[in-house]
C-alpha cells in the first residue's frame, strides 16, 4: 500500500543504470545548475576538482530524487546544513527527531528515498524507532548524524550528548540493529566510495542506512569527479539459463492450473515491481488478491481485481474465491501476523510459487538468486506467444452495498471505510494509522494510481500523522500529477505525534486528517481491556489545535463529524473534495465500535493464543 | 542539582539494610494493606505462598517508594497494567513513550526511583532516547517492557511491532548499552530473584535497568514468601583499615592548607551523600562551590557558599576565588564539557582530593574501593575531636544587585535570572530546559531544600517538560513539605514534547511553566548559524495550548510577559506564587539574548575548538 518510484507516466527504470536518477515531475524549484559539473577547490589532497564532503554526500541525496531532508537542527549537524541550499535541497525541520523520522519514511514511501539529519546521541536516538519502523517495512531512509569531530572522538573526552563514558560508537552499534549499512566517513581518503557504497545499499535492499558525519568532515575535500558519474544502482541479472527454466516451470503451472489466484504483497512495491504486475494481471487475466501490506500495489479498478486476502479476517466471499484456488502465484509475500490474518491464510506449499526479490520457490523447489526483477519480465513476454486458457471464474469484487441512511444514523465503522471509497479520486494517497484506520482501509476501494501509506508489521502509533507530513510533501514535489494527501488517524495516536501538525502547518501543506475521536486506544480495548483506564486518553479540543500551531482561518479549515448525513454531505462538497487547504475533520464514533475485518483478526488471535 | 532520597527530614539511611524502603512522607492514598504478607495462591510450583509475577514484581517498586507508574499502553503490556492498582500503584499514561520516559526521569529525580513501562520494539524504542539520558546523568529507572509470549518468541514467528526477522533479542541489545542491569524473564523459577537483583543493581548504581515480561509470564507464579524480606540495599563498608588511612591522609592535608575549597558535584546527589555534605561544610566552615551539575547538592544560605565554579565560564569574582585556593576537596566529580567550561576549570591533580562512590584519589595516590559514602562520615567525626584552623577568608556570595528598572524596560537573561532568586520558596522543586534555561539558572539562587533538575550531560531538547510532569507528580506523593514544581524551558525546546502538558492537566498538577519565546534555538544560533533558518521554529499560540490540551479556565491560568516591570508585578503577586494552579507564562526575550555565561562557555569552546 505504498508509493511507487514512478512519475505517474510509468515506472522509472530501477533495471537501468540509473534507478532514481533524475526523477521526472520534480517541480525543479530548488534546480541545481551543475549537478555534474562540480565546481569546487581543485588541487586540495591532490585531487583535480575537489568538493567539500557534505556538499559531495547532499548531492547525491539529490540524484536519487531527494529535494526536501528531514530532521531537527542540533550543534553536531549545523554546520552541514549550511551545504544543503547549494545543493538543490530545502530543509524540513520538523517538530521533534521522531516525528522527522516518521516523516521520512512517509516522503520515502512516494518518492522512492528520503533524507534524515539528526544530532549525536539525543537526536539519533530519538529517531531510532522510525529508522526500525523503516527497516521492519523496507524503506529506504538516509539518516545522516552530525557527529563530534574526529578529534574530540579520538581523545575520548567527555562531551554533553554522550554517555558519560568516553564511547563514540556506542550509537552506531545501536543503529547496525536497524540499518542495513553504517558509515562512518571520518577519512576523506575513503569518504565518497563509502557514501556511493551506502546510498546504493538503501536503494537496492530499501532499508535504512546510517551515515556518520563529525563536525570536521563537513567540509573534507574528496574527489568531485565522481559526481560525474551516478551512483550505479542496478540489479545484478540472473543468470539466464537458470531463469528460463524457472520461467519455463512457472509457465507450465500456471497453464495447467484450473483456477489460479495471483497474491501481491508489500515488497513488490519496495522493489518496485508493481507495473509489471498490473500488466501481468491483465494480459494474463488471473484473478488478483493483495494483502494488507499490499494494498496499494494492484490497479483495484481492474475487473480481476478481488479484494484483501487476510485468512479468517477477510470477507467471506473472497476468503471462499481465494481458498478455492488450486494455484497461488505470490509477489513479494511477507508473512507477518495481521498481514495473514494472524496465520489463518491460507498457504499450501506445493500449490504455491513464490516470487522474492532474491530467490523464486516452486512448490518444494527453491532456486536462491532467481530474482522476481528478472521473472516477471519473463512471464510477461512469454505471455505474448502463448494461447492462454480462457478463465472460467467471474471477476469483479463484490462490493458492499451502501444502504440509505436514516435521519441522524451515527456513524460506525462498517459504515465509513466502503463510503470513503466514493470520496476518493485517481491518484490520492491514502494514510492510515496503525489502529482501526488500518483495518478499516481494507473496506475501501482504491482509485488508480492511489498510494496507500501504512505501517503494518511495525505498527507503531503516532506513525500516520508524521508520515502524512512527509508524504504530503512529497506529492507537492511531483507535479506530474495532482494528489491529494489524506490521513486517517485515531484520537489516541495522533496525540503521539500531534505537533507534527505545527510542521504542515509552516510548510503550507493540505493534507486532509480525518481523526477518529473514539476516546482511546480502541484496537487495544479489543485486545485486552475493554473497559480499563489505561486504554482511556486525555479529551482534546482537536478543533482548536491547528490555531495553536499558527494555521489562519484561510488556509486550514475544521469540521465535526457525527452522523452518516453530515459525512455524506461533506463528501459531496466540492470544495471540501479540491484538497485545496489543510482540514481537519472530526468523525465521531463509538468506543466500543471497530472495523469487522478488526473484530475477525482478534478473534483469529485468540483462537490461536488459546492453543498454546 | 537532582533529587534527594531524603523526606524533608533527613536522609534515608541508604547505609542501612533497606534503602529507600518506606518512604516516609508518602501520602497513602495508594497504601498497600499487607505489604510483607502476601495472600496469593498457595501451592502452585510447589510454592507454598506463590504470587503472580506481575504482583511481585510491582510490588517491590511500591517498597522502593514508587506510587506512580509512567507509560504507555500497548498489546504486549496490556495484562500486566491490571497488576498496578493491587500493588499500590497508580497509572500515568503519557502521551508517548519519549515523553513518559523524560516524566520517570523527573520523577526519579525527586523519589529516588521510577518506573516505566511500554511495549515491545515500537515502545521501548520510542523512550529509548530517555533512556540513555538517564543512564548518562545517573537516574534510576525501571523500565519494564511488555514482550511477546515466550511461545511466539521460541517459535521465530514473525509478529508485529517486530523486524520481520524473528529476531526477539535485538532490543534488548540496544538497550543494554543505556542500561546497568537487563533481566529477561522467561524462567518462573527465577524470575524473582532476577527482580530483587536488577532492582538492587538499579538503586546501587543509580542507573536505568531493563526487565523484559513476555505476556505469558505475567501470571508465572513465584515465591510470594521472598517478599517478607525487602530488597538488600545496602552499601558494601570500605575496608576499615584502608579508610582509617586515606581519611587521616585528608584531614592532614585539610588543615594544613592555607586556602581549602569544597567543590560539589553530581554524584554525591545520586548517591546521596548531601546531608553529609552540608554537614561537613558547617563544621569545617569550608568555602564550597558547585557545578552546573552539582548545583543544587549544596544548601546554598549558607554562608559558606560561593556559587557555580565553570572555570572560565564562571562569573570573574566566583572564579578568582576558587582559583586562589590551595587544595580541592571534591565530591562526585563528572568532568564533562559543560560542568567544566568546556575544560577549562582548574583542576591541579597534586592539590587534589577527589572522592568518588567508588574510589578516592588524594594527589597522585588511587585508593580503589574507598568510597564516599563511608569517607564522608569519617571526616565529619574526626572534626569533632580536632581544632579546626580558622579560616582567614570571607565567606558569602557576591550576588548581584537589582538595579532598578526603567519604565517599559524588556525582559533580558541578565536581569531575569537573578531576578527569579526572588521568586523561589523554601523546597521548590526547579526543573531547567537544556537551553539558555540551564545557563541562566546559574545566577539564581536556590533557597534551603531547592531541589534542581536539568539535563546537562545528555542535554537533550524536551526533555525538561516531560520531567516537569514527573517532578510535580512525585512532589504531590510527598506530604511532608509542600513543594512547588517551576519549569524554564525555551520555546523551541517546548515544542518537542508539548503535548506532555495533556499529561500534567490529565492529573490536575500545577506546575508553574515559564516558556522563554525567543522563536526558536538560540544556544544553537550562538553555537553556529545565527540568523539560519534552520534555527527557526512555528509560531504557536502558547497561551492557548493548555485549553486545547482539555484545561478549564479555574485550573490554568496564562500570562504573557514583555518588560520587568510586568515580571516584578507577577512576582509580587501572592495568589500567582502559592503556586496551586497551572500557571503557564510566556516571557519574551530577544532572540540575540543570552545569559552572559552561556556567552562565555561559547567563547571558551570556539577557544578549544580553534586549536585543533
Amino acid at each position: 500500500m505504498e508509493g511507487h518510484l514512478t512519475n505517474g507516466m510509468g515506472t522509472i527504470g530501477v533495471n537501468g543504470i540509473n534507478g532514481i536518477h533524475g526523477v521526472p515531475g520534480d517541480n525543479g524549484t530548488n534546480g541545481v545548475n551543475s549537478i555534474n559539473g562540480v565546481n569546487g577547490a581543485s588541487g586540495a589532497n591532490g585531487l583535480s576538482n575537489s568538493v567539500d564532503l557534505a556538499e559531495y554526500l547532499f548531492r547525491r541525496l539529490h540524484e536519487l530524487g531527494i529535494r526536501s531532508v528531514h530532521g531537527v537542527p542540533g550543534d553536531y549537524n549545523l554546520t552541514a546544513l549550511d551545504y544543503l541550499p547549494k545543493a538543490g535541497l530545502s530543509w524540513v525541520g520538523s517538530v521533534n527527531e521522531l516525528n522527522a523520522g516518521y516523516a521520512a519514511d512517509g516522503y520515502a514511501r512516494v518518492k522512492g528515498a528520503a533524507a534524515l539529519i539528526t544530532t549525536f546521541g539525543v537526536g539519533e536516538l530519538s529517531s531510532i524507532n522510525a529508522i526500525a519502523g523503516a527497516y521492519s517495512e523496507y524503506i529506504p531512509i538516509i539518516h545522516i548524524v552530525g557527529a563530534p569531530s574526529t578529534a574530540s572522538q579520538f581523545e575520548n573526552v567527555i562531551l554533553h550528548h554522550t554517555l558519560g563514558n568516553g564511547d563514540y560508537q556506542v550509537f552506531q552499534e545501536m543503529n547496525k540493529h536497524v540499518s542495513c549499512a553504517v558509515a562512518v566517513l571520518d577519512d576523506p581518503s575513503k569518504a565518497a566510495s563509502m557514501v556511493d557504497d551506502t546510498l546504493r545499499k538503501c536503494i537496492l535492499q530499501s532499508r535504512p542506512v546510517y551515515i556518520s558525519l563529525p563536525s570536521d568532515m563537513v567540509q573534507a575535500k574528496v574527489d568531485g569527479d565522481r559526481l560525474k558519474y551516478p551512483i550505479d544502482l542496478s540489479v545484478p541479472p540472473n543468470d539466464l539459463r537458470r531463469e528460463t527454466h524457472v520461467v519455463d516451470m512457472i509457465m507450465g503451472l500456471l497453464q495447467a492450473a484450473r483456477r489460479p489466484a495471483l497474491l501481491v504483497d508489500i515488497l513488490s512495491m519496495r522493489h518496485h515491481v508493481t507495473d509489471e504486475i498490473n500488466e501481468f494481471i491483465i494480459r494474463h487475466n488471473i484473478p488478483v488478491f493483495v494483502t494488507p501490506m499490499g494494498k496499494g500495489a494492484v490497479d483495484e479498478t481492474l475487473p480481476q481485481f478481488q479484494g484483501i486476502y487476510v485468512g479468517a479476517a477477510s470477507d467471506p466471499v473472497i476468503r471462499e474465491s481465494f481458498e478455492a484456488s488450486d494455484l497461488v502465484l505470490s509477489i513479494g509475500l511477507l508473512k507477518s501476523d495481521i498481514n495473514t490474518g494472524c496465520f489463518t491464510a491460507k498457504s499450501d506449499q506445493l500449490a504455491s510459487i513464490e516470487l522474492h526479490v532474491d530467490k523464486t520457490t516452486v512448490g518444494f523447489c527453491e532456486f536462491p538468486g532467481i530474482g522476481m526483477k528478472g521473472v516477471l519480465p519473463q512471464l510477461i513476454k512469454c505471455m505474448d506467444s502463448m494461447e492462454l486458457a480462457a478463465r472460467a471464474q467471474s471477476h469483479g469484487i463484490k462490493r458492499k452495498r451502501m444502504d440509505s441512511i436514516e435521519d441522524g444514523q451515527k456513524l460506525t465503522h462498517d459504515w465509513l471505510w466502503p463510503k470513503v471509497t466514493e470520496f476518493l479520486k485517481m491518484n490520492d494517497i491514502v494514510v492510515t494509522e496503525a489502529g482501526t484506520s488500518n483495518f478499516g482501509i481494507w473496506e475501501t476501494g482504491f482509485k488508480k494510481g492511489t498510494i496507500g501509506l501504512s505501517s503494518v508489521l511495525w505498527s507503531s502509533i503516532g506513525f500516520a500523522l508524521g508520515a502524512c507530513q512527509g508524504a504530503a510533501l512529497a506529492a507537492r514535489e511531483m507535479t506530474d500529477v495532482s494528489r491529494r494527501t489524506i490521513l486517517f488517524i485515531g484520537d489516541g495516536s495522533f496525540q503521539l505525534t500531534a505537533q507534527e501538525l505545527s510542521t504542515i502547518i509552516r510548510h503550507k501543506l493540505t493534507p486532509t486528517i480525518f481523526i477518529i475521536c473514539n476516546n482511546g486506544f480502541v484496537i487495544e480495548r479489543y485486545v485486552h481491556g475493554m473497559n480499563e483506564p489505561y486504554n482511556d486518553i486525555q479529551p482534546w479540543k482537536y478543533n482548536d489545535i491547528a490555531a495553536v500551531f499558527g494555521a489562519q482561518p484561510d488556509t486550514c479549515r475544521t469540521y465535526q463529524i457525527y452522523t452518516c448525513e453530515e459525512l455524506q454531505d461533506l463528501f459531496n462538497d466540492r470544495d471540501f473534495c479540491s484538497g485545496k487547504r489543510l482540514q481537519l475533520v472530526e468523525l465521531y464514533l463509538p468506543g466500543d465500535d471497530a472495523p469487522t475485518s478488526m473484530k475477525l483478526l482478534a478473534a483469529a488471535a485468540a483462537k490461536r493464543n488459546s492453543k498454546k
